[in-house]
């Protein structure tokens, strides 16, 4: 196997957030549920972008922002999504390359506009998205460039990706490259509704080709259709090798087949915005992995990551992840 | 003289701001004066951003951000300027029309984009702006609106608005409109570079047509071209009905014909980007102007929203200034 040239590739739907601030009561009168993800259609995003408060748009999408993370980390990566080429793509590409992260696919140049989602931010620092995918939905098995693939320690992959249809068979095509390679592959379950909605394919992508799970609590209890953290445990040990559970201020649980490590929160000042604290675990957590860190140093760097995204509106790093992790002693 | 059913239109340049951090070594590299606003044109506009960090996206312009500020006070106000039918376009007439700012000018449908700011934030909380106008140099005369200037008490004009050159006879216009209505006008100098280029002619509207002036240290130096602020106030006095000069951490001068009122700045827990200090300090007075409160209550009122819009990323108010003011027992 020759030496990998990246440390993680990222495969997600290439999305701009559209930040806003809103109450409960404005949440009520959209129907939207909070802290979920939902998904909509051209005409919703409209209705709901006429109707919420004033915004700021900033590049985001699940794995967009794990690799942001990698990148301000100080690791090598790179990123595979598909934006339109409008102002909104140029903006996702300038932001991805901009904090150093190779970022080749070609946008579509006909066809829905670049993904948006709209994030409503209550005063509990609670996100709720309504995700109008665009352009998601062209990203194909063409867009996954095996060399890319095959050069990168771990393929991430979010478990969004599997909401465009077209974009399963370029994850599933690139779990193969990785696994020839002799690389590992990752998933995030993204989100519980997300996995209410393919519940039956990540199970059997657990069982055959997913080494590395991020899930937090709701997430993976949905997996396994329990209300029970500890059932959901047991029921993911041995399933992949690695299995790192997020469960917010709680921290998280590293599960392998024969060990459970207990990782704390990172204390944070000022809770503000929780978008992107998944997507942030992730990146500290794979960057700890690709460098040859324990398991509980890859969850303290993931919690120290986590920590960052939250204590700011926005989801990708407002800091030097690589110098807070370095201030606090883990890298 | 009609009851007024506004207290504030503002008219200025409808920009998007790209604000992203950057370090003094990349300001020297790029050529770019710290804390200043340089024109530049489209492809200037590309290479620099090509160059530069991860960016978020708001809405911006002088006037509009004071506007926001107005609305966030719970006054009445409206907004001329001029965007194109492209998506940061879209971003700029939702945001300032959420914030419940009217906002009628027809977006341009040919000719150049909308406006962009790119506003490079270092990590003394200084920011530096380049300046592409795009569809602002399409605003003129055609675009101010009688009634709209007749309906407000003070009609307040950004110095920027100078630099397309068809706005200088919008500028005029609505000047003139609202003086043959009974109202006031207003007028920010903007930076001092900004007065640079157009010293004379400023001058002149001082003399004429301005009865409220704001500007800060270096930009009322720079108009009456003293190196000495004492001498800028003694020079002011009696040009224009109220001029409120403000001094960063030292605070404002207000200045009548008869009378100088000292204000202290407010103070701030973390400057993080003083973007829209001055923007949002004129929110503060005008508000109190158009709600009968004396001038040491204006200024007031003006530091306190000005420290509000350099206590985080970006120039618009993130939380409501009016609970903030009647937190502070100002309103």
């Amino acid at each position: 196997m020759a030496t990998a040239s990246l440390d993680v590739v990222g495969i997600g739907n290439a999305i701009v957030d559209v930040l806003a601030q809103a109450d409960d009561a404005f949440l009520a009168s959209q129907g939207l549920a909070k802290g979920t993800m939902t998904l909509i259609d051209a005409a919703r995003a409209q209705s709901l972008y006429a109707a919420m408060g004033p915004a700021i748009e900033m590049s985001g999408g699940s794995a967009g922002n794990t690799m942001a993370g990698i990148a301000s980390l100080g690791g090598k990566g790179a990123y595979i999504g598909r934006v339109r080429d409008d102002e909104l793509g140029r903006v996702f590409g300038h932001d991805i390359r901009a904090i150093g992260v190779r970022f080749d696919t070609a946008p579509s140049t006909s066809g829905a506009p670049t993904a948006r989602c709209l994030i409503l931010v209550t005063p509990d620092a609670q996100r709720t998205m309504s995700t109008f995918l665009g352009a998601c939905v062209e990203l194909g098995p063409q867009d996954i460039a095996s060399d890319l693939i095959a050069s990168a320690q771990v393929t991430y992959l979010e478990g969004y990706l599997y909401d465009p249809p077209l974009a399963q068979e370029a994850f599933r095509k690139a779990a193969e490259i990785a696994h020839a390679a002799g690389r590992k592959v990752a998933l995030s379950l993204s989100d519980p509704f997300c996995v209410d909605r393919h519940r039956a394919a990540f199970r059997a992508l657990l069982a055959g080709h997913v080494d590395i799970l991020f899930a937090n609590e709701a997430e993976i209890c949905s997996l396994f259709e329990t209300k029970d953290f500890d059932a959901a445990v047991r029921a993911v040990r041995g399933q992949c090798e690695i299995a790192a559970l997020t469960r917010s201020e709680r921290g998280s649980v590293v599960v392998t087949a024969d060990a459970t490590h207990t990782v704390a929160a990172e204390p944070v000042q000022k809770l503000v915005d929780t978008t992107g604290a998944g997507d942030l675990y992730a990146s500290g957590f794979l960057h700890g992995l690709t460098h040859g860190r324990d398991l509980p140093s890859c969850g303290r760097l993931g919690s120290l990551c986590a920590a960052e995204a939250i204590s700011h509106f926005g989801a990708r790093p407002e800091t030097s992840l690589k110098t807070l992790a370095a201030n606090a002693g883990i890298i």
